[in-house]
């Protein structure tokens, strides 16, 4: 496995790749790996010749009160794991690099964002958009793996690579859970003793909600009301959002008829979580993305 | 030569074309070609191996009160000049291809716009890198052409390039001129006959503005006032603005001491012209773009 820590580099390694006629699946992370990233990894290794990962914790999607600087990071851990997952590249660019001056140019996004956690995070997205619009233009993946825990990034993913004609295959695969159910994320291990304990239970909300639409509630308020209650009286953390909308386009909808996204996020004291359930209008959960 | 009119066949090919080890030039324009656009081609056929021109009259750089409508088109001339030329691949998409959605992603542009064309054209230049951004990825040049006439879009191209890592280099060609000195325009057809006897002018005066710079004037207003007198005392045109300024980056200067930018926009009643100059602090023209 190749360590790359310039963007000139990368670009360079890619563009030999691309020549050599070699797929290239690119999985672009924050580091801190857990079984979701590793999962992605490993569906890239036997769908591509060639596997990069990416490990840039990007500032342009921390807001200025976020956890930019908190957020986890352990660079040999990582680099163990995308061995041991058959990654070929692990592409570690520094800020600098990445940003060498003020951006002259810069991606905005004008819907899929005001919902879910877009409201809470101002300009995520659009740090979001912006880096991934620059690893994809060092990396020239084929196909780009996604978790479907962030299922509103995929959204907006979907959007950049419509809308802007990126000839790239984008795949987002199960989010990966612990056996009780709590959906992986880096962030969980910041989490108190007894948030750990109560955070299954977002989850099951979910699960419940998921459970009425099966039982044929059309109704998103319901279902909706559902997820809050359960959340409220199981955990200590405080509710961000809970909300049903259309999936990938996100906007609200008045009868369940089509398929959907139920999100929700909850601040801990020591994290704040998010988790998902893509379904259709029989609850039945997505198989694909649209 | 191929005639291609999808997206979708477009990016197709161009993704065969890789595999296959070709590289390919990439000619952006708007049609009606002209020996400027004609420079373009031949050049990019010496130095690629597939050369494709793009003629899309894109209505997102133009604003609602202007030429969109009367931006003059000639598909079947076109074709005949591009063949002439040597191009191997005419991209035509029609807009409902390019925009078959409102977009959810934009490209917004925050330097080098609030100066010469984009002060009176709001949005022109966003509409440029959009369209840019689109076509980059359908046709997946490895190197794109454009003639400094329009040198202000080349500046932004750049930033963009840069900002965004796009693996594509940028070939800035010197502007093709009339034997009377006037630059090669599309819009040059719409003059009235008067216009078209005056319109030489606006070369001649910048040139007379560089010509104080090679006698040793630093002043960037002085070489202006020449300019503008010039232009006011031999055309009947309206002078939207002339301006001096640092190139690439396009900034306000007090002392001529890097390479700059001579720049001009004049109305006629039948067209609105530009041209420019690039050169040092000597006054030499300049051979590269930084």
């Amino acid at each position: 496995m190749k360590i790359i820590r310039t963007v000139n580099e990368m670009q360079q390694t890619a563009s030999s790749l691309l020549k050599d006629n070699k797929t290239i699946g690119f999985v672009p992370t924050m580091g801190f790996f857990h079984e979701g990233h590793i999962a992605l990894m490993e569906h890239a290794k036997k769908d591509t010749d060639i596997v990069v990962t990416s490990i840039f914790v990007n500032p342009l999607q921390f807001g200025p009160s976020e956890d930019y600087e908190q957020y986890p990071r352990d660079e040999d851990e990582d680099i163990r794991h995308a061995k041991n997952a058959g990654v070929d590249i692990v592409f570690i660019p520094d800020t600098q690099d990445m940003y060498p001056r003020k951006m002259v140019i810069n991606l905005d996004i004008t819907d899929r964002v005001n919902v879910l956690c877009g409201r809470s995070r101002p300009g995520h997205f659009q740090g979001v958009v912006t880096v991934l619009s620059k690893l994809f233009h060092i990396i020239q993946p084929t196909k780009t793996y996604f978790g479907r825990k962030d299922a509103q990034q995929i959204a907006v993913v979907d959007a950049l690579i419509e809308d802007l004609n990126f000839p790239i295959e984008l795949i987002a695969l199960p989010t990966v859970r612990e056996k009780d159910g709590l959906a992986k994320s880096s962030r969980n291990v910041n989490l108190h003793k007894n948030e750990r304990e109560e955070a299954p239970w977002i989850y099951k909300a979910l699960e419940q909600g998921r459970q009425l639409v099966v039982d044929g509630e059309k109704n998103p308020d319901i279902v909706v009301k559902e997820v809050l209650d359960t959340i409220d009286n199981h955990t200590s953390g405080k509710i961000d959002y809970v909300e049903l909308l259309s999936y990938p386009e996100l906007q609200p909808i008045s009868v369940i008829e089509q398929q959907v996204i139920l999100a929700t996020a909850v601040y801990f004291d020591g994290a704040r979580l998010i988790d998902n359930l893509l379904f259709d209008k029989y609850g039945n959960i997505a198989k694909r993305l649209k």
